[in-house]
């Protein structure tokens, strides 16, 4: 397999490239006109190898949280890159995790009508997933996601060292993440992945040959539908009732547990539907309990999640629109009313799964 | 010639239909998917053409000032449209000149990742030249376009019957930005424009043609280089001296005058350096002279006018790139040293022409 993967887009071509030390890679190959865009908490954890690197070039710390990940909070950086100097000719270099790379990709949209950008993934969700596909999410007020733009950066650098010191918990968000390509894709990638999946959070690099799956699966739907028209909408397979699930617990339950759960209830709808066997069913369940945390739908909270639900922006009148499932690699579109009927469904859901 | 002027984009192909009466074809073309932002003077101006408008569409109003085009301004326009229960299937159609273009441009760039987007253009300027091109120029702090991003409107309807409320100061802007696109092509249509010029303050209609036909010159260039790389740079001719002069008076020269100022330093200064015979800088003068306001460069405002200048984002080191001229049709990239010699030729310009 060629070291690079090669991402055809609208806008610029770009690729994935793997490398092993981030730190001698950062020190290597850039210039001055580039400007570190760093999460503060990656920046902490790898002092040590990472401050040689601050120090050779102009950087910018930021810290990454979901209450950041605003149009103010870009202004803020914004200032501390004209207080760097920033110039047109200047290229970002964003180090750190999904957050880290919505504002980065947000920002460097929009200076100077636009500067090129790279990125370096810390966390397994941006490796295995979001690095590629040119979206930035930027949340407005209540509202989550609301603005963003599409603007892939010009390299991605993916190292599996970063990994070593992310918690069980955030490793097992990536799994999800990426257990949804694969189910996107075929049982074979998916069982063999959760075959190895105890042994990730021994060993990182394990993890490697996986990322790259996960990264060549969404490629080639990105590749069709880069700004999410149609193809694209079943890559929202889990993620419509496992958004709900973050919005109800207050985003306690990270984004790819969050998922996980959301396939879940996709394919038990699917199954009530009759898309798929009850033996279909069995099947993903098998791959996807070890990686299911603890949840419940309740009568407590069954109204809170309609209502999420019935606030997802792919709604079509009153209509849930999800991707639901005929299968492993056969997902597909569809429209469900959130009534009576399905309120009882959920509760039955949780009754057995939650 | 046909009635519609197609732009071929990077992004998508838009065009530009001259129209008669903007409230009637308001009101006949569009369904309920659409939203109107609309400059609140324009609406005052127009009152009672736009209410039915206003009445049949969502409307958001905005106030069209420079202190406004920033991204906290743009926040405050996305949450007033989000009361209007915005979806992304919906346009946005935008009413007004330059600035309303600016805002409107930048919001349908990042809400939901991108919204359609139409413009009805009431100012000269907008008409002439900015309506095209896709730019969107947004202030930040004390820097001024420092923010951004290439997003065209799917279709601009130009109607010079917004041009009829215009005062003369704002004709003259729009004539000088004008004359800016026909020097940059050649000299029978600069001629022919200035030969009629004092009748367009009688009679606006007369400009049509013109628009017309600046919007022809300034099409082959961005079709080339929509994003501003290289070709595109020959637009700067007279802005970079004309910016210089609007930041010292605190904007109180408008744009276009302040660029007919500009045109002919940089003429002068293309005399100087032998790139064209006194004759050709005399011709030039002759035909930018009735739009040159009073405005003087002098020992006191000598030292401003270089600071402002030697923070053109064009520079490069300490050397100002500036579009020259070697004739009409015949722009030039050049860096000049902004040194004592450059100082004695701007007064030199000032004792003369001033």
């Amino acid at each position: 397999m060629s070291k690079k993967i090669v991402i055809h887009s609208k806008m610029k071509d770009y690729d994935v490239e793997f490398i092993d030390d981030p730190a001698e890679h950062l020190t290597e190959h850039f210039n001055e006109e580039v400007i570190l865009v760093i999460d503060e908490q990656v920046f902490e954890i790898y002092k040590t190898s990472l401050e040689p690197v601050t120090k050779k070039y102009r950087t910018v710390f930021l810290i990454a949280n979901e209450n950041n990940k605003t149009m103010d909070y870009s202004q803020e950086i914004i200032s501390r890159l004209l207080l760097k100097n920033i110039r047109k000719s200047d290229t970002l270099i964003a180090i750190g995790g999904g957050i880290t790379q919505d504002i980065v990709t947000f920002i460097s949209s929009i200076i100077f009508r636009g500067v090129r950008w790279i990125f370096y993934p810390t966390t397994l969700l941006a490796q295995g997933d979001s690095c590629i596909g040119s979206k930035s999410s930027i949340n407005f007020r209540s509202y989550k996601n609301l603005v963003g733009t599409f603007n892939p950066p010009d390299h991605i650098f993916i190292s599996t060292w970063f990994l070593e010191t992310l918690s069980e918990s955030e490793i097992r968000s990536g799994i999800g993440e990426m257990m949804h390509y694969f189910l996107n894709s075929n049982f074979e990638i998916a069982s063999k992945f959760m075959s190895e999946h105890t042994k990730f959070f021994e060993e990182v690099s394990l993890l490697k040959p996986f990322i790259k799956q996960s990264l060549l699966i969404k490629r080639v739907v990105i590749e069709v539908d880069e700004f999410d028209a149609n193809l694209r909408h079943i890559f929202n397979y889990g993620h419509t009732f496992g958004h709900a699930i973050e919005a109800i617990t207050n985003y306690s339950i990270p984004h790819g547990q969050a998922i996980s759960i959301g396939m879940n209830i996709a394919n038990f709808i699917s199954l009530k539907k009759d898309m798929i066997s009850p033996q279909q069913f069995e099947d993903m369940y098998a791959l996807l309990k070890p990686n299911i945390p603890e949840f419940r739908i309740h009568e407590q909270n069954i109204d809170d999640y309609c209502t999420a639900l019935s606030k997802d922006k792919k709604n079509v009148g009153n209509k849930l629109g999800c991707i639901l499932t005929e299968g492993v690699g056969k997902m597909k579109k569809c429209f469900v009313d959130i009534d009576n009927d399905f309120r009882s469904l959920l509760l039955t859901y949780s009754q057995i799964y939650g």
